[in-house]
């Protein structure tokens, strides 16, 4: 199997929040991989699965792309290695989580990480994500700047759902880890990676959640490479 | 089994969006029971509970308040009875769900609804909902109407992950409707009840899911007592 995940200009810095869940569900099957690390701007390599975007995993032939369908190709084709959703119910309320993440989790992160982000790419993808962020946002991303403070406050609000599941279980998804908490995960370690403030201080439930997760596949998450600043 | 509920000055009208998650999973379970409708300021028929806030369910002596862990005493109860959660995962992640509600799909939605309320309470009932819920908003209920537009933008914006999981399968819980379902459906059927805006207009994937739950268990929703509107 091949992973494609998204590089820095350092081709060990790989930090996207959605390759992420691939890297921890692969995980959670036990599945071996080789890595392809890939630039924003250098999607040839994946070309044939028909997407832009990693992750993208190609399988004996099988190219899948979306964390989301990778999540569901894995948990359908290999079902003899650990559930990734627990059972039909899982799997649905999974979704649910998946596309709560992608407005009210991924989203508000986005606007205090954006700006950290391109000095750790090369030149011509810095270029890229300043622009196309620029059109996503309506202005250019360093003018999120001098909103911090108020981006971090819908952040902390957007949570909620997060901080009060932790406080009545130990993983998002009950008794132990699964999909559900992959997702979650993925966030906090793109933060953790390139971005300039903790979003986990003063975090009592969430911040000890994460530290068990960076633990977890022999310290996989902790292992990765951090952005190191200038 | 008795179940100790919320209604209006008519005793038939019983719109609790929290009692309705309960209802829903007594009848997902096959559970018989008694209803004991109880007005706001009348808490002394369940005072045994602890509880001030309904649902509260007694069960042979048993006394359990608050919809999820009314849930989960069903669920760890009366095992033989289909499943509310289907295993460890969807328990975890329909908690989630479930804190996610109260902010997020609740709130936004009695921004929306609460001037609508008072009306169909008794005189009592609707003095003690008027200033408690005048001391919770910071301001008389009857303030939000102005605003109705932007609370409405507002709602339609925090619900996009129903809309997204409806989308793309039919129920919030997968193929078949669950716990995480009747967290939802509680809210809509609150505000079918009692409110006075269509909160499903233009919901090509919510209202048609609605409308299946409202048949479910021979039309328990559908044949729930509307308000009459002066």
């Amino acid at each position: 199997m091949r992973l494609f995940e998204l590089c820095g200009e350092d081709k060990n810095l790989t930090f996207s929040p959605f390759v992420w869940r691939t890297k921890m569900a692969l995980a959670h099957k036990g599945l071996a991989y080789e890595k392809v690390p890939c630039n924003f701007t250098n999607k040839e390599a994946f070309a044939q699965s028909g997407s832009k975007t990693v992750p993208v995993i190609e399988d004996g032939g099988v190219w899948v792309s979306d964390s989301w369908d990778i999540a569901c190709y894995l948990e359908d084709n290999y079902k003899d290695s650990p559930s990734l959703f627990g059972g039909d119910a899982g799997r649905g309320l999974a979704l649910f989580l998946n596309n709560w993440a992608g407005p009210h989790l991924i989203l508000p992160m986005f606007h205090i990480l954006a700006p950290d982000i391109p000095q750790y790419l090369t030149t011509v993808d810095a270029e890229y994500f300043r622009s196309s962020r620029e059109k996503f946002f309506g202005h250019p991303i360093d003018e999120l700047l001098p909103h911090k403070e108020k981006n971090m406050e819908r952040f902390k609000k957007a949570i909620s759902p997060i901080r009060a599941t932790l406080k009545a279980q130990d993983f998002i998804s009950g008794n132990s880890p699964a999909y559900g908490d992959y997702i979650i995960f993925g966030a906090y370690q793109w933060a953790r990676q390139v971005g300039s403030i903790d979003l986990l201080e003063g975090e009592k439930y969430i911040a000890p959640w994460f530290e068990k997760m960076l633990d977890m596949y022999d310290g996989l998450g902790r292992g990765a490479k951090l952005a190191v600043r200038d």
